[in-house]
């Protein structure tokens, strides 16, 4: 076996030529005899690979002069926490659309802050699809409306973004970020964990509108105002340089690439292919509303589950792996993130359409 | 310039022969065909990675049974909310031994929680000594005492451990951490960043008793809470994978040293040999009572501070980088962690003589 193509969720594939670029300074970056994890934050090596990333992240997404960019630690689930905490500003009631795994997480802890409002909620079809919006029970007053543009267990993905007037807009983008242009100026705040999209897990990208920087909630860990990090550069203690490096060079590689609106075309193609296959076979379903459908995770069933453990097998000898559903939902996912080539996709839909020969 | 010895207080030096090791495994570990960084947290490969690093930091700090270890994000700088969060335990008060930089933040952040009783502080001698604990004004009813073992800034350390009775005893070990052997069971609490003497910056380890662990203060982050970790064998979300790996080859490393007894008296010896070229020299001067001078971080002035930059320059012409003090204290700052090298240390030592004999 030769070459290894990775489905996992997350920590997910990361591009090769990343890998290897990152590999060959890992000892030594750029002539410094160091290491880029031995250098101190504040030093000049790290200061301009630091700019730089930001920078280029900027670029990519477009992200307007008003808006500040926190390379954090902590992951969505301490972003969970961050957003109410920062974004009450005084009131006691926030929004949440419900479309899954992720977003059922966010608002357990929202609770622990304000009056959650669930504006909208697929529960009852068991997250499946996505509420019509003209459904929405949206509160005016209220002090954000939190949604999950990509539910990474569900498979289940915003192709659009909502209209909530004034009300900031706040977005846990951790699996979707990155896939395609999308319009910043339309948030309020945007957070990503790094692990599928950015880089290594252990860094959090936030992107904050800055009129709302500065209203923390009172007695809250001071690491969980936005205003901490928004007022140091991200260095109010010492960064995941790290990972803070690496996501700079996976800026770089998309940049290569043609920026966003390649890889959204890449995407789009991949998932495509993939949904086809599926829809195609008889053998193998997605549950899923084809309006919004994810291009980032592709939930399927087999027609027999008692060929699930079959299937993965025989998927690992050649070469497919982490194929396995997430235990909630079962079956298989395939998480096919901006890292995952279309060789990857076509070996996967081969190999799809090999095994139903065989067993279907 | 063939060799560059790198005296950073954080981001710091790492072993040479790990940085290597991680070089050689990064694109594919162990034959798996995927990065470190590509893994499911929850995968088999990971797993053992993860379970083989705590195994080996438990024997290395002979970490009793009724300790969690826990391998989080944030930094001291959350420890300092995390230890009130969870160590008050419906109690309003805390004592903290105040002796430098560090012990100031988590002063300032254990305010946010609770009546903090400085027991002692070394700030009208400058932090240049620990308080002769004879004198400490320690409260039986605090909910714990805090203290900061080894202050990076000022150079200052602990070569004892406070006796606080059975309150417990809790510390920022992170630039002291494995630099020697400890018994942990005097502590209530241990806490560091990664980034001195285990790894990387981004990942935080945390050895709690496992009494303190489950009542924190209400309406706090559920990623403050020290059960929401060791209830998840620290994967209640993903943790920062990289790191973990990268502390787990450090602690290998370790014990192929010889372990903290070994290492211990490395440490003792480099630390020896530089207080005594700055004591014996007449040209440069160390500030702190020789009874708790660092091993870790050996602040020194020269005897014209006109002379500072001029030093650092040739010092970075010999491959001696980052010796330049902290801005608060001035001068010069040698940290030489576990992973400096005696070598290192010779080399500074040999150019500060031959500095002197240009310039003295």
């Amino acid at each position: 076996m030769s070459k290894v193509y990775n489905f996992s969720a997350g920590p997910a594939v990361l591009p090769a030529e990343v890998l290897e670029r990152a590999r060959d300074e890992l000892v030594d970056w750029h002539g410094s005899h160091m290491s880029v994890m031995e250098m101190s934050h504040r030093g000049k090596e790290f200061m301009s690979i630091a700019e730089k990333a930001e920078a280029d992240l900027r670029e990519l997404m477009k992200i307007p002069d008003n808006y500040k960019v926190l390379f954090l630690q902590g992951g969505a689930s301490s972003q969970f926490s961050m957003v109410p905490i920062n974004l009450l500003r005084g009131n006691s009631k926030a929004d949440y659309i419900w479309t899954g795994a992720w977003g059922k997480k966010a608002i357990a802890e929202g609770k622990r802050y304000c009056d959650v409002n669930v504006a909208a909620s697929s529960e009852a079809e068991k997250f499946t699809t996505i509420p019509d919006p003209s459904g929405w029970s949206l509160d005016a007053d209220a002090a954000y409306v939190h949604y999950t543009p990509n539910e990474t267990i569900g498979g289940v993905e915003f192709h659009w973004i909502p209209d909530v007037g004034d009300v900031p807009l706040v977005a846990d983008m951790s699996s979707t970020i990155l896939s395609r242009p999308i319009d910043v100026s339309k948030y309020g705040v945007i957070y990503a964990g790094a692990q599928k999209n950015i880089g290594p897990a252990g860094l959090t990208v936030v992107v904050v509108r800055d009129d709302l920087i500065g209203q923390p909630v009172d007695g809250q860990p001071v690491m969980f105002d936005y205003a901490t990090h928004a007022n140091n550069d991200s260095m109010y203690n010492t960064p995941p340089t790290y990972g803070w490096y690496f996501a700079g060079l996976v800026f770089e590689w998309l940049k290569d690439k043609g920026g966003l609106e390649a890889i959204s075309m890449i995407n789009h193609r991949k998932a495509s292919a993939l949904y086809k296959t599926i829809d195609d076979s008889g053998f193998y379903a997605n549950p899923v509303d084809p309006d919004c459908r994810s291009w980032m995770n592709v939930p399927f069933t087999l027609a027999d589950p008692e060929l699930d453990a079959t299937f993965l097998e025989e998927a690992k000898q050649e070469g497919l792996v982490t194929l396995k559903g997430h235990r909630s939902v079962g079956g298989m996912r395939a998480s096919i993130y901006n890292a995952m080539p279309e060789e990857g996709v076509a070996a996967l839909i081969d190999f799809m359409g090999e095994f139903e020969k065989r067993h279907g």
